[in-house]
């Protein structure tokens, strides 16, 4: 199969063959590049990130949530800055064309993509180690964008969904074990916080998504706030499953685990009983952990009220690694 | 370093440490998605483009010349279409953090990016093989992009700048040998030709950048524009190093040799005497090589006036292979 065969075949399979969401797309795939028409009300939202194999999925990992996976991580971004998803762009690298594990992975892409309203509107083909590099354009209202910088002292600080199931299938799986079906999904097939995400304009005052773990990402906030945060751990929403295991591990994957692709973003204290109709609408949790305060510190503590210390990058350093692509 | 520290210093040094030149991007580098004000004007241009160590580059190259390269494929693609360029983004997937190859990356990307005035405004960085990937998004005109689509019987062929360097280049270099300065600067350090494709607006009927071979990039533009073509393989243009060549290798090279980042364009057989004043402005060659006919099929002829057969892909077929990446 040719590259030009192979987008072809992923157009038509990502969008539809009939392309008929491609309205404002003037030119797509066929060109060298694709022009976009944005409506002159809407700021663009622009986000890249890379999944490699051996270090953000297992080579044993099915074409198909891999091609969910590398979409989701992106519409997660455009979630966490509360985007419309609009257009995505595709930059694929495989061993050798495998007709089979493209259909598959242009399915679990597609399905995604159909599901958020984001259409395939250009992309790369190329040989070599397995990666999958997404750029995803959004829209918004102009100065509606949620940032991380907007974090106050007094100010909620929220999570949605469930945390910490997607690292723990991780660690079931690389002990050989088999994850349950939600720690499958948790870690296969996140579902971006997009209608969350566009809820939550002009009602937080700052927003991540949790990608790298909790204390991490949630760190990202208080230095670009120049805020603190104390954080109750035991309050952290989590499945039955989590409930079973011994507490310091349960507490360690809900703190620093990661790829839970769920929404950590502050209110003000006054606005909190909006967090129920709003949960109600996006399907969602939403869970109260802490409270912003002003010692430029991230401090976690346990139900009964003494010092939890995550594993995971703290606020204050990174010790840092080249792992873990959610920098962005 | 961690994968922070690393984001920052690819930015101030790509960027300069002042970022004075980022007016327009309302949310840069350090959240989870940039946010773009695009004027009122303006459609948005987007490509996206990978590099992969041991496929489109040697694993012998010289980090600043990576740098230059990764962007200046993305910045042909961009010129091909007439687009201003405005920002890019640029996900890197490194083996190791290795603060001085990062240094030299950084330089070689950032002196073409302040010289073609785009700005990064994002990106993701991951450890796995070397692997570059760089979206582009430029603006232009509405309805003023050059596309593949419009070219029309008895137009001219015309083409940019030198042909088959680069290829010649990587073939010494495959060899063991070394080539000279001129064939090192057309494999490692292409020159989009950004001036030229703004200038083409209004005057050329198609165009593409030439990155897969002249053969190949024209036949898209015939394939797009259901259009055939003849041309004349002995005037392409080409450096004085090539003219010693055997002839076949000589026209091999110059018509399927890919790599040269050349604009192919076809214009209107009354406007040609305007190529003269715009080679000059553009500081460029510009050679007409060939017109459209409506046979449907590419002919390349000799001086002679005898077929010449090109051994790359041709108008008709794609063979195929996905070892280049220049299908966009």
């Amino acid at each position: 199969m040719s590259e030009f065969d192979l987008i072809r075949q992923l157009h038509e399979r990502i969008n539809g063959a009939d392309g008929s969401d491609l309205s404002a797309c003037v030119v797509g795939i066929g060109d060298d590049c694709a022009v976009l028409e944005i409506p002159q009300d809407r700021q663009v939202v622009v986000t890249t990130d890379t999944l490699v194999e051996g270090v953000h999925f297992l080579k044993t990992s099915d074409a198909q949530s891999l091609g969910h996976k590398a979409l989701a991580v992106n519409l997660s971004d455009l979630a966490s800055m509360g985007a419309q998803p609009a257009w995505f762009f595709l930059a694929l690298t495989l061993p050798a064309p495998d007709l089979s594990w493209l259909e598959s992975f242009a399915q679990g892409m597609g399905d995604l993509a159909r599901s958020a309203g984001i259409v395939l509107a250009g992309g790369d083909t190329t040989s070599g180690p397995l990666s999958i590099t997404v750029t995803a354009i959004g829209l918004i209202e102009p100065g509606m964008a949620l940032t991380r910088d907007g974090a106050r002292n007094g100010e909620l600080v929220v999570v949605s969904g469930q945390l910490g199931e997607a690292a723990h299938a991780l660690e079931i799986l690389k002990a050989g074990g088999e994850p349950g079906p939600a720690g499958r999904v948790a870690l296969e097939r996140p579902e971006p916080r997009l209608q969350l995400g566009r809820q939550l304009r002009g009602l937080a005052t700052s927003c991540i998504d949790i990608s790298d773990g909790l204390v991490a990402d949630l760190g990202h906030i208080l230095e670009a706030s120049a805020a603190g945060a104390e954080i109750d751990v035991d309050l952290l929403p989590g499945f039955a499953i989590l409930a079973r295991l011994p507490e310091e591990q349960r507490r360690q994957l809900q703190t620093s685990g990661g790829d839970d692709y769920e929404l950590c973003f502050t209110i003000p204290g006054n606005r909190r009983e909006e967090l129920g109709r709003m949960a109600e609408e996006c399907a969602c949790p939403l869970t109260v952990i802490g409270r912003i305060n002003d010692s430029g510190k991230l401090v976690c503590t346990m139900a009964d009220g003494t010092a939890f210390v995550p594993r995971g990058r703290g606020y204050d350093h990174f010790p840092g690694d080249t792992n873990r692509a959610g920098g962005r």
